[in-house]
């Protein structure tokens, strides 16, 4: 039995997931979960994740939910993922999970607390909210700051001054390309303090790209409704 | 150069590296951050995480911080620590990365945000914030009916059904623990409608002790030093 992926690619860890599988030629079935249309709370995608969010996989029996989880899981169990996705050097490998454990509290709330607060609102029934979105920018811009003075310090092109991506790199950029969904100026506004940044995004793209544009058009086809 | 583990017992991720470290033999020296007094924000410090959080560790050259990372690094690194705490099994281990990762979004809030605004608040300076704390409780109630319906689901005394604990047990128990700085009516309201959690609070604590009790020791202290 194919791995399935539940899916919505308006997710940014469900995109790291998908990029994740189509640049390691990981056989998957992109397995549709409409968030606008709440069908993370049907039964049927319950029994997949009682925690009802994306994304989720179904390897063989093996059911397996959060992002970071999954990207390690894979990985892992298929042989044909290069070692620097997730080194197998515990140094290396422990400096990686350092990296996915700060994003929790610190990355992952600025762009989701940004475009649920403007853009994304009305597709969630939700009313706009300025000081939300200002709450959101704050905790930012303290995020893309640590990224930009620490994370990026030294010469590397990724993460931790690694020559090839790792799953952090891919998990952390997904994150910030939620902010295509706003406006160009504001998404410059947030984004043009930060070089480093601003060049490592667009060096985990190049390192995987066709996927990473492919599936990061969703994105910009749903702003595009959005904005319709 | 023995490990270093930079401490205050006030935090609760700190608690579940000490008694991690202690259960399993482990030789460290604990270097005191008074957070009370800001500590973690000194130059020296700084060094050692620049995020300027606890716990962190220094093994020889290494340095590392974010607890489960930490929990990991070690479980990966000490020979002494025994499989189930931090599975070989593919599995299993993704299984563990998967609880971890929810507590960050999940279980994480709840207790921190009740006694920032309610005991600890004179501590750090800031006001009493009843909204706050309510808020907290409703993010604590959440993820705790989520343990107990579904991490803590079938019969096995540790979550997933294991008979030994892991990180993950460690983890968010450590995180729940936090609420002994309540008034003992108000932890008991927060956690009796949650009885397999209590018993997996107290299978966690009875599979390492003495540790577990002595390690929380201090939250006592602390707890009656507030009450002066």
């Amino acid at each position: 039995m194919k791995l399935k992926v539940y899916s919505d690619r308006l997710s940014q860890p469900v995109r790291a997931v998908l990029i994740f599988c189509k640049v390691n030629g990981i056989e998957f079935e992109e397995v549709r979960v409409d968030l606008s249309k709440r069908e993370h709370f049907s039964p049927e995608f319950s029994e997949i994740n009682p925690m009802n969010q994306l994304p989720a996989i179904v390897d063989g029996e093996f059911k397996l939910f959060e992002s970071h989880a999954i990207l390690i899981y894979l990985a892992s169990s298929y042989p044909e993922v290069a070692d620097h996705w997730y080194p197998a050097d515990v140094f290396k490998r422990s400096k990686i999970h350092s990296v996915l454990d700060w994003r929790h509290s610190n990355l992952r709330r600025g762009p989701v607390t940004i475009v649920q607060n403007t853009v994304l609102a009305p597709m969630f029934c939700r009313p706009f909210n300025p000081e939300g979105a200002a709450e959101g920018e704050k905790l930012l811009s303290a995020a893309l700051s640590k990224i930009e003075s620490f994370w990026l310090e030294g010469n590397g092109p990724f993460l931790l001054s690694a020559n090839q991506p790792s799953i952090a790199d891919l998990s952390l950029v997904c994150e910030i390309m939620q902010l295509e969904l706003l406006d160009e100026a504001d998404r410059n506004r947030l984004l043009s303090p930060y070089k480093k940044v601003q060049q490592w995004i667009e060096n985990t793209r190049n390192a995987t790209n066709p996927h990473f544009d492919e599936v990061h058009k969703s994105l910009k086809e749903i702003k595009e409704q959005l904005q319709k």
